[in-house]
């Protein structure tokens, strides 16, 4: 059983509640139980953590090393600028897989670059609650490949 | 009676303390005094706080939902880059306004721009401790036309 | 008694006719008997001029050198592109405000940059037809400010 | 009968006289006979100014308010800077084209871009003064399309 | 009588189908029955063709030479980055007319540059199917004046 | 059951073949045939192609118009520039969603753009031969979720 | 005897007045006495104009087609955006010199770049009052080699 | 003996027909002649292939995977934007040698970048026919070099 | 003796854990035992603190203001976008020295640029752990010259 | 009376010689000459030195520190890049002219900028051989106003 | 018989001693050596320079007017900003070609751009030592056309 | 004993006669002596060098290849140019340290780059002749960590 830290970065709490055009109308709460049931599926065991603090979503990287054996990440709006983010990736040294509910590429131009992709295994962006379900098949699969 | 967060970002606990010169010599406190008195006669109800935690400010933020009527801010440094802020304020659905205390648009290239003002109603510039009068009676006249 | 210049610019002869969804339903004559309101209680005296001639307006900028204490300026389009309003404005040294009815920073890249605002005491935009008032308010506190 | 404003912006007052090379040997005066009698078989009442003067073109197209159902122009240079010619369009919300005597693509790197042409119904460039007769054309059938 | 090769690109055989907001209600069909009108009233012989393969409009226009006396050429999204397209143009040296149904330079950003239209005579763009008809007249005037 | 056309752009063909480091050593057969496993416990009935040829995949593109429900496809290198496949997805108003092999955001500076994100439901990059499956599930949500 | 017809741009009318640091103490009427008497030493005959409208400059250098001999031009701020007066400068074919007082590669960014200069016969910049006189000199030696 | 596939690319079928200042005199068919020559003097065997058909470039290349030694390639206008060819080149890893008849450095902007470059043993531009000889020697002491 | 505020930002505090190829395999604690005897031979002493929370390191920064005479600090990522930081070393007006591990400008385009660099003494980059030393030694000789 | 060190930058030493259209037909020493006659009627006294060698101007510019009133350059193509030779402009604090034969902003892009114009009292271009003595009065009116 | 100046850039002298990977493992003299072999097949004389100078290399450039018929050149790292170099082959006049050992094209950034590349008759790039025999192959074949 | 070149480029020669407020009043004498000094207690022995010429720094670069251990270098303007010498430490490939005098990263805008900061161990800014000291201090531990 592979160990999964599932990690929601700024504004995620408001999910549901403002901007359902946009995000969707599942609660953060919502996502997490389907991703609970899922996890059940694939054998894997997951932690969530949601945080508009970015040392907290930090921490949280740094604790994960030794601890747990993946990443699931959706960093909102830390996903522009956050280098502070992409280097405590790289420095737990995790495979990892970042989230976005909306296609970020249809959006405003300075969405269109992840300062966080190229620290990552991969992206999965548009697919509103259902990518997480999606990183969480590609963590999955990423463990059976490297067994 | 409207209810109004107002928010002041990094540093902004620094004023009257250092450079008098760009950011003038009232202190955060005389700024908040000055508020609260023009807030009575446009019968507005004032929240201040200050923080030099992104994360912090974005808590607030969405606290205000719910809680408040309209929000005012003088982000600091996090007017150039902070897009969580941004997200923070169109997901609560406030009406906001920002407030910067020097002329942002005569200072370096990187002041220029402002990544929250696309989500804001408007902005109000350069005229020191002042503008903070100025945005709550921008606010004020915004709720008196949305009656 | 500050005598204050308040020139607009191209197209803001339209104001109250054509595309009140983005400048609102006053005329500009609407604005301006608002504004004399507002000036009789902070003791200023107005002088109105529009014009669709940038010319123009830079040989009232220059009148008001040595018969005004300051501008109050809504420059319409010549907001970015006009260097030789901003050189008028310098030259006549007079304190002067850039106010916009529109949040600029919300609509096309093109109006986000002002190439006047380096030369102003401070901008204002977004507030509408109120955001004359705030300038005027803004002006007088100059004043008060200077004396 | 539908009436059609006809601006001719800077320099084009100089047609036949100069840079035949480029523009063509025939004085606007020609042009203007030749899109007479086009007009005569389109049905249309043209009206025809001239200004080197941004101010007064601006002007003119207000003047259309209300007195004319379409504009068809050949800003010149103003082209490529005239935000404020653009905002003059969009005010009286009538439908224009846009029509230029030299392919301005081939030409230096600044006349490549239109400032203009967002707000046009279309554009016509290339073909020196027979452009004229196919901006009307262009307009005609815009009429047409309308009733 | 000229003979004219008339050239659709990419998707232009989807015209009528889908979009129609953007691309009008007539099939690619109905335009070209409509040019033939227009080319009969104008002494032109019109042969057409429509691809979606870069080369196969490039043979067409290979094939040109020698054969016909110019070319009207829409060439859909190629327009923004066939080079090869541009280099056949110059190649068999006939004078050729670009259109363009939309006006591309109100929709997104990619769509105002033309990596065509320095080789061609000139460019007519907003104007629907009746831009075609336009294109003609063009033409038709172009081989008038270079009798 | 749902009918899902699968594209496979440039050089896809030679999976497997030449630099499995980048692309993994499965063929294309091998992935289709994984597909067609996953699609029987979705329900939904796959169509193969590859080509080589932009003009073929935008054939195949509108001819899914009326027969298909949607489409996944892996553009290749079409992805950074093909603004006619870009067109033809939007022409044929299917839902489509868009899969890379390998993390094209770790990879050349030019490989970070995808020219055709814009349109697509979703994007789907970095986990090898196993993001197609990725893909029909997101596809298969997709329908589910517009039932 | 040449006739040399000098114009002013925007603002120089306010030369002496003020900002006597960049530009210098003489006023507009002193440089142009000190230019007749130059004249006079070259067998120059100067016609004088200063206008701030960016109109009436173009109307005086078209004026000059067929009376004058040369242009010699202070534009003032118009040096960075007036492609209008470009455009005249090219239609009248005068040899036409270009007077900065300052040193306008001194100063903000956006007075390093002058579009009028690549129609001038050359640029004088950065030596106050004494360019004009520079700038005579140049056109008369202009002259002398034309002859 | 070693086996080279000699490609040209789009509208390079045009040689000696037109453009002959830009592209020389002798058409393809006579360079492949001398071609062959040459190459017997240096134990070469050439396939040759021309298309205006980006997708029947790669379709050739591909073949060359298991039968062919090198490639050189002419690639046309594909030289600047066909990311497709890039992919190509690298799947079938032969050494391929890039030819250019003109000097592309000193023409039109676009043409001084390849996106193909990178994946080449090199380049040789600017000595028109005679590149293609260099090319097949630069191939042969590549095959020397190698053994 | 002067007293030194040491501030390690984002990922510091995983220094000797991860990445020793980058960033050497000393630990934070290694460096500040070896920080703390050279300090001694200098007569400085020194306060150490680490954190991932930018706020954090503004408050410390805020906190040195009258308790500190200098700062020196590694800022991790947040040299490349914290404009905030920026902003709290010139609110407390105290010199400071930015020192990295590794050599910026040799790694990704992003971490060539410091937006602190402006507001330091300056910077010291490529020397591992012996940085550290080095920044102590530049603070001590810059309050040796202030004395 | 003041002595003035006239440098000419790399091939300037071949006026005369080649590229007559561009630069003309006067030797250098032709215009060291002509140089010479006019410093006669302005009192100055000139040492000339040409030199294909950065190095050689920076040190020569060196030596006029002490024993030179002022520096008259043609950097010939130093101007586009040797920031060396603005430092050591800077470093002697001699007034200095820098002067172009040709009108360096008609020509290719890379001559529009000069390196070296923000550390001088101004610049002349476009005059031919003429260009000298303009700058040479330059240099003396500046000595003249300094006295 | 022609006489061919074959001049080697900065660090040129190094070669064969360092960094063969990238530059071979030849000096400079055994490539010299070749050369003159090859010379002598193709009835051309050779004359050797290398310098770390860009002042000695203009000057044998200018020596090469009226002594020798043509260049070849390998300008090491002047190739990407001695425009000084550039304007020294334009003033003499000389057929030249550029010669890169490595594939310059495939390595940093700021190696993709020749400021020479335009004045040349062509450029050779990535076949290590051999590229100096094709472009000294490339001078002979330009000597025989010219003829 | 490690032995270490100590290089420093153009102007630097200038050291303490001009600009003291930018580069401090110490001559470059002064240095050399007080390195001395710290060269002795560090067990290293310098040589020193100065040159205004590019070349010349090459060519003491290359006579450094196996007879010095280390180059400590203050580029003075070639830091923001001089790929040559970049080009230079790569070909011998001595550990070299980069020093200025001043905060490059405060003052203009193209002094924020350095073309040879990529190939240095590291780099040090803004201590003034104090970092002299520093740079060896850095080269010693370099030779320390390295035995």
């Amino acid at each position: 059983m592979n160990k999964v830290l599932v990690l929601n970065g700024p504004n995620l709490n408001m999910l549901g509640i403002r901007e359902p055009a946009v995000y969707g109308s599942m609660s953060l709460k919502d996502i997490e139980t389907a991703m609970t049931e899922i996890a059940g599926t694939l054998d894997l065991q997951l932690t969530f953590h949601q945080s508009n603090h970015e040392g907290q979503l930090i921490d949280w990287i740094h604790e994960a090393h030794g601890t747990m054996d993946g990443i699931l990440i959706n960093p909102g709006a830390f996903t522009h600028y956050s280098y502070a983010i992409r280097d405590a990736i790289s420095s737990v040294g995790l495979p990892a897989v970042e989230v976005h509910l909306s296609n970020i590429h249809k959006r405003e131009e300075f969405r269109h670059r992840s300062v966080l992709a190229a620290v990552m295994v991969g992206q999965i962006a548009g697919f509103g609650a259902f990518g997480y379900e999606l990183g969480l098949r590609a963590l999955h699969q990423h463990f059976v490949e490297a067994r």
